[in-house]
């Protein structure tokens, strides 16, 4: 359990002090935060709160949407919250395609070029940037960046420590030659995230995954990528899923555990 | 126009002997069909139905679901139903992963493997087996081949004219890798069909799919590769979705035509 982290999504209607004191409670160490409710509750407050309940901050998410109009400024905010939340990995999602646009190939482009022109003040405040691929699906509107290989590409490209990627289950998955190379990846690993695939996807497809064991996803292949890259950070359960919201944070918590454990 | 084909699926309302008067009425020489509709109607009657209006039929759509219990005999029929509707392409939705099951490498093996115990039968009816990469987000639950490399993996262990691929634009435009590949593909394309990729997609994301030009896909770059690799042959339209569907058949082909000739 000393590497188990619960990323706040999974619970997404847990206010962040309610959120806290059940981790304390339950004996978790480690969290991930986003930035929309550490936004609402402030985030001097925000760092303040899991500082004195000796939570570690596994991961801040997220930044990137490169697309956007301010994203250069928008991103540096975001590592200047991760540093303030003493957390050093800033997972970056990046943004699906402009508006009317079919061009993919320069869309994952702008995405090389955006992170290199964010490394230098990621760097400096220490914060290590997480591309994270998503799955195929959200290619369109939420993340040009579809397999492990687009992402390693870029973060291959700026020192280790600067650039580095995010495995999660439930976006590679599918990808029959992911396992592979996520175990070659040594240092590149930012973070490991676990989510399970579940079917039917619901309609926009954002908040149909499953609790680890719960779908289709070999989790022990997984393991043994990560384990053989010689990983040794924390595990995230990331769970979107329109009806666990619906539960009481505490029943979350457990079930998430009990997932983790079970794998 | 001469390479068009409307494909049964775009209009899956409207009766067959209607779509038949309707694509001669527009002067469209070419359609695929569908098997349920075809079965529905019945054989004999939609092969005399085509062949006597001088249809050509151009793919039949479609067998696989190699995880079901009678997935042999079911792929059997097919072939001689493609055999008996004139079409030489059967194309091949490879089924999900079994009930349960977490191991998606071995149900794409079972998929290699069923195809090779199927494709003397195919290629004594003189029918190519045309094995279609299904978009990821169908992996657990409806094609475990999900890009244009596996499926060309199993192609090639077969002569060309056996086996074959299917390039969807809907399935494949997500990956950075494809339309080189397809390019160099030459003959082992066995068929292309014409669908734009829409957002949001829609619960159980089967009928979401746009007309072609509707959506984020660059059709240009699919043709200049589909051209690359010297294919000449059927250009399918196949749209899967639920508005479409509610609009009269004439309109629905219209509609495609319109689509087929902006690109």
């Amino acid at each position: 359990m000393n590497r188990f982290s619960f990323n706040q999504i999974t619970a997404k209607h847990w206010a962040l002090p309610e959120l806290v004191e059940g981790l304390t409670s339950a004996g978790v160490s480690q969290v991930a935060l986003w930035r929309e409710p550490v936004a609402e509750y402030g985030l001097e407050r925000s760092a303040a709160l899991v500082r004195d309940a000796g939570l570690t901050v596994t991961t801040l998410c997220r930044s990137g949407f490169f697309q956007a109009p301010d994203w250069f400024d928008d991103n540096r905010r975001a590592v200047d919250e991760a540093a303030a939340l003493g957390t050093n990995v800033l997972v970056l999602v990046s943004g699906g395609l402009p508006e009317g646009s079919k061009d993919i190939a320069g869309a994952r482009q702008h995405v090389a070029d955006a992170i290199a022109q964010l490394v230098p003040y990621a760097a400096a405040a220490g914060v290590t940037l997480a591309i994270e691929p998503l799955h195929p699906m959200y290619a369109a509107d939420r993340c040009v960046i579809s397999t492990w290989d687009q992402a390693m590409a870029i973060a291959e490209q700026h020192p280790v420590g600067h650039v580095g990627v995010t495995v999660d289950t439930y976006h590679l998955w599918w990808d029959d030659t992911a396992l592979d190379k996520i175990a070659r990846a040594g240092e590149r690993i930012a973070i490991y995230q676990l989510a399970d695939w579940i079917t039917p996807l619901p309609a926009g497809v954002l908040t149909g995954r499953g609790l680890p064991g719960d779908g289709c996803v070999d989790m022990r292949a997984f393991h043994t990528a990560v384990e053989n890259a010689g990983y040794t950070g924390p595990i995230e359960v990331e769970i979107m899923n329109e009806e666990l919201w619906q539960r009481p944070g505490p029943e979350i918590l457990a079930a998430a555990i009990a997932g983790y454990r079970a794998i």
